[in-house]
């Protein structure tokens, strides 16, 4: 079935979705992203993820594009449209296209932000196999820009950084800087000690996760301890358990950090239950 | 004049030229690019940036295009359609666009890389005020990833770097990482002290220009000393003379850094010099 996708005011065929090859986006990597996750139709945490677009685009000077205040509705709509009841809906706002390519940021007056939305069709995605069996992880050096807190779409490197990963037989990496783990490649990392939820304090080195944000929310809430602060590799290793949290996985156990086993070997009791009160309480405030 | 561009085996208008919303260059900033200066109708220098772009495709196991070996055709044919004399002309290739966005690689049999070029004219290249006058240049922290030694489209950064230097009433700015220059936004940097020509050592810390090898050669062809070592913004302050090099500047003199001026505070004889070879050498050798 060919997707119903939006691109600056139109409804399209995912086949004739298209932008111009000046386009910043394709030549400079001057955009940015969001990634909201649908569960029974509906869209969860959709005001925190326009929120962070809206700080995004505030970090870079880009201006808010006129189909800002519309993103709810066409969101809804492309859920609609395609008949999503489990998956994302992914969103990309770029500095638009200028007539030429320069360096200078164009004028702003002239030239509209590039928005474009698609939605992706994920059955099962409250019920992956992942979450039950947990995943592998390597790390790898963090070598990325500084300002990751930025959601840019400058993502080659956590994506070579998949498939490091897949070359030596795991899902993902973790990324490692000054010694210290910064975060998944599209996730956020943590580790459980002693009853402790440890994950890195937030900073210009790691994107606020949304989910991230809700996750420590309700461990909170539910008396559990949180230390927010950088851990390492071998306390990663030494851990009782570990797991990532994202828009689109939530919840995933890590049973293994560069071929050890973490804890059991299994999902642990912490992850499991955080992500069992994830999906309930999201579900409740999806919209 | 509506530009001829080329996209993927087409020449079309540039208002026609466009790129799937799935293409990886523009959903992950997953593609390389080279730009070619066009002086008295030829190609300067063209080898060395197809060379400079195999080595980017290999580095980041991206397939080469069917399109590689035309390249110089398409070159060619872009020159004489747009009619530039003096311009560049701009070619970028991507992983392409798969069906779908994955942080996984699309297989490399079914998804084909993405190859889009196109022209700027630029009456006057050679004889740019800018080269009279010199350039005023602002320091900032590099924050870029690690692999500057590919010719990756993630040039937010220095996108950014150069607004900062405008915003300063300056035209470019240098970065500096650990205490050292590493490059401008868009060219290799120099100074020269006591008639030594200073310039970053290679490494994955700065782009291997194509000018900057060539220059560095005609300099020690003309018995000019070169030293190839980091220096510092307080060193480039305490220099004879400064400049850049870059496809589409050739050699600029900067006149100032970070409000300081460099020597006389007039382009020094070095870069000068160095100038005059460059254009006269790729002149001769231009395709």
């Amino acid at each position: 079935m060919t997707r119903t996708v939006y691109v600056n005011g139109e409804y399209l065929p995912e086949n004739e979705a298209k932008v111009s090859i000046f386009d910043r986006g394709f030549l400079m990597a001057d955009g940015v992203y969001e990634v909201t996750s649908v569960l029974g139709g509906k869209l969860i945490d959709f005001d925190g993820h326009l929120k962070r677009l809206e700080r995004s685009l505030n970090e870079l000077d880009m201006p808010k594009p006129a189909a800002f205040d519309d993103l709810l509705e066409i969101h809804r709509k492309l859920v609609a449209e395609n008949g999503i009841t489990e998956g994302m809906v992914y969103l990309q706002v770029t500095r638009g296209a200028p007539d030429d390519r320069d360096f200078v940021f164009p004028d702003a007056e002239t030239t509209e932000p590039t928005v474009v939305l698609f939605t992706q069709n994920k059955p099962g995605l409250a019920n992956s196999p992942a979450a039950k069996t947990g995943i592998k992880v390597i790390s790898i050096d963090d070598i990325r820009w500084g300002r990751r807190d930025i959601k840019t779409v400058q993502l080659l490197y956590p994506s070579m950084g998949k498939m490091m990963a897949k070359a030596q037989g795991c899902d993902d990496a973790w990324m490692v800087e000054d010694g210290a783990v910064t975060e998944g490649t599209s996730n956020n990392a943590y580790i459980v000690k002693d009853g402790v939820i440890i994950t890195r304090n937030l900073s210009t080195d790691i994107l606020h996760g949304i989910t991230r944000a809700a996750v420590l929310r309700f461990a909170r809430e539910a008396q559990m301890k949180v230390e927010e602060r950088p851990f390492t590799i071998e306390e990663a290793k030494a851990a009782d358990e570990a797991f990532v949290t994202s828009a689109s996985t939530f919840v995933f156990p890590v049973v293994e950090v560069d071929g050890a086993a973490v804890g059991t070997g299994s999902p642990g009791p912490v992850a499991t239950r955080l992500r069992e009160i994830y999906l309930e309480e999201s579900l409740k405030a999806g919209v």
